[in-house]
């Protein structure tokens, strides 16, 4: 009875799938300062031209050089595994597959782009990259890469969860990447916040500011910045797991998916499974396909689509997104992957397109959807993708009245090995939910009122 | 340019290897407290006959049972690497394999015999389970087995870990178990040494005998004791390392083995990768099969071989074995699973046959070479792994001195996710060195110079 899929390497996709080519309005450009798309050179500080080629490339399908699939090996063709066990717990005549992202070396998907960008970089003559990370996921994931690869990483950590999650630091430390927590004296944004107030917990938007204007002003002009979600070229490069996980669902035997589904925060790992689905719903497949964000962060439920930043300073051209405002500081809660103002503006644009169904969902629902996970599935997931598992075990429990053989994919995003003190607090009863008042969203959203809209497309959506 | 391999769930092995059916010299049985071999009757309240007949078993080959099978597959056979980018870094002419049983749901090889354990207890009709750990892996394992199987399952942990390792506890209550610090106040054992000495850090030794205590007093019978070491069923079942190994090598190419290496605490993973080659050795092969032990805890390298108990109440039978003596506390290096004061009777006595060859390491060496291994294979290793690391980068070290293309092979016991205070502390700078002196050893020993010796066998090796 086989529950886990492997692919052979010679199996592994060798093209990435590029939405933004079968998207039905095209893809809306970010704009500069002065209101106007941006050209590929006022990105040039930023990213090495390569990436920023990737990032406006408007082509289907894009080789993946062979240097970076060589790499890939290590840890893909990832696994599709059948939640028999889950299913026979729900008592559900659905079929649940998930993708398990988190047996990469970092422990979720996000080395899929950090691997592709470090060799993107070192490619173009850079020696060094900095970013800013959240939870921590994305800066192991890049000092990981970085390190295989061979460059220096310098990693912006939101200072709160700099020092609630120390061990996050250690890992990029042993991967030989340096860890400092934001807002820092080492850049002038961060100076002038702590000037203003010391005591900051800081914020993912001004560790993208510090990471942003610290690459933006080495003089020797071999640092550029990395981002770990939100452009175009970061989804691009995880669709490996959509398409390898079509070529795994085929091998089970099925010949039709009901309900993909993935949790969304700058929206790389719900886009990586996504996207190859996205592309047959556009193709006329009935698909559901469901990015699942935190009721505490409901950036595609509950903001218009619209342009903002994607970070405090500015520094970020204007993306069409869907945004709770740039300066945005959400709340505490323990899927810090998830807490982010804005939504990658592909993510958003096929939301706005009615391609997709997007849903927000509290953490104690999500955490007890975890615990439901590890005592049938046996692993310990992330607490960003139980998300993606509470809105799972609803679809199954619907399919259980409809008594329909549905057949439910889903995303791991990653193992919540170094999340444990989430989990110790929801079992202790400390956790509370928290659904973002009106008040506080129509607050959030006075700060973008006078940022450009998007112009209407043809069909109307926006 | 395969780097790793997978075998598909057919090609799994269906029987265990038992080494105890090829040792030169029989293996030497447990005895009771009158100094006789022990009968299966007198463990029975410990545990189910099912596995006490397989800890007696002198069959080569044992079948493993469908049910074990169809939940080893949830990620077994585990991928076999190889470590070109520590090869490259290393300049060496070796080829360098390493099983990876860090995919594990709990992260290290121990569910191997958890599931196993679990699976055969539940077939007896027990319902609960009772064990200790020490640095957290086989707690968790067993937690993690008991709630796929749904067993009760209880967990005595050393103090001082419980007290410095919250994480692994809560593991354990993720997947349902019940962890608590031992010495605890629900055992006799453990209130009598709280008595003399409240403020104990703990040992492996006392929490097995707390666990032992807590099984054989529950009067219903419905409660075993369980080991994730030492014991031959558990060697036993770890076999399954090795066997999956030989077949993935062949696929590689490889036709013969040089050097075998495994670090080695209680010796079940060290077992587990090494039987099926120790079994080659026996036929005649030339192979170099290495248990790397921590210099601060040397039992195969600097003890004799001894009849001694396996925890600190005398509560189970004498066993055949290297012992620093069974009240012996060792210093609190990070490889937390490398420090107990026994070693398997099976490993112990292929040692006094000459079929390996031991060495121990001073744990600085070993940070030093977990942080190359995760620099070039991306692998953040646990520290007891990084002793068998330690001890190849020696191996390929002497290879390219040599010019010779050894074929080394080791075993990736399980990652470090949860153990990232020890390289924290490593790099910071505050790990030391530590050997045991020569007067400690002598010291620790003094305590079973009375204990019976192994009868001298026909070989003349003890």
């Amino acid at each position: 009875m086989t529950t886990k899929m492997f692919l052979s390497e010679d199996e592994i996709p060798r093209q990435w799938y590029n939405l933004a080519a079968d998207l039905p309005s095209p893809l809306l450009p970010p704009l500069g300062p002065d209101g106007n798309p941006i050209s590929p050179d006022m990105l040039a500080p930023v990213f090495p031209m390569n990436l920023i080629e990737q990032e406006m490339c408007q082509d289907r399908w894009v080789d993946i050089p062979e240097g970076i699939l060589e790499i890939l090996y290590r840890w893909r063709p990832s696994p599709l595994y059948r939640a028999k066990a889950l299913e026979k717990a729900l008592g559900t005549p659905a079929r649940i597959y998930y993708k398990n992202e988190a047996v990469s070396p970092a422990g979720s998907h996000k080395p899929n782009t950090a691997v592709a960008q470090a060799w993107y970089n070192k490619e173009f003559g850079i020696k060094k990259l900095t970013t800013e990370t959240g939870a921590g996921q994305w800066g192991s994931a890049l000092s990981f890469a970085c390190s295989i690869i061979g460059l220096e990483c310098k990693v912006f950590m939101v200072k709160i969860s700099f020092e609630q999650k120390p061990y996050r630091k250690t890992m990029m430390q042993v991967w030989g990447g340096k860890c400092i927590p934001s807002p820092s004296s080492e850049t002038q944004i961060g100076r002038e916040i702590l000037a203003k107030n010391p005591d900051t917990p800081g914020s993912l938007g001004i560790a993208i500011s510090e990471a942003v204007e610290q690459a933006v002003s080495d003089t020797t002009g071999q640092t550029r910045y990395s981002l770990g979600s939100v452009l175009n070229h970061v989804m691009l490069h995880q669709t490996i797991i959509g398409l390898e996980a079509k070529k795994q669902l085929e091998k089970f035997g099925e010949k039709k998916v009901d309900v993909v589904i993935g949790c969304a925060g700058g929206g790389s790992n719900f886009a990586g499974l996504s996207f190859p689905f996205v592309n047959d719903k556009i193709n006329g497949a009935d698909i559901e396909i469901i990015p699942v964000e935190p009721a505490s962060c409901p950036t595609l439920t509950r903001t218009p689509f619209t342009y903002d930043h994607g970070d405090v300073a500015k520094m970020t051209p204007l993306l069409a997104m869907h945004s709770l405002g740039h300066s945005f500081i959400p709340e505490p809660i323990h899927a810090g992957g998830l807490r982010y103002h804005g939504m990658a503006p592909l993510v958003s644009q096929a939301v706005v397109e009615g391609l997709l169904t997007p849903l927000a969902i509290q953490q104690l629902e999500c955490f007890e959807a975890a615990l439901t996970f590890a005592r049938t599935e046996g692993i310990i997931i992330a607490p960003e993708t139980s998300h993606a598992v509470a809105s799972v075990i609803r679809k199954a429990k619907e399919a259980k009245e409809e008594g329909k053989e549905k057949v439910i994919i889903f995303n791991l995003s990653g193992h919540g090995l170094l999340d444990l003190a989430g989990y110790e607090r929801y079992m202790a009863g400390a956790l509370e939910d928290h659904e973002m008042p009106q008040d506080d969203i129509d607050k959030a959203l006075e700060q973008i009122k006078n940022n450009p809209k998007p112009a209407i497309n043809k069909s109307g959506k926006w």
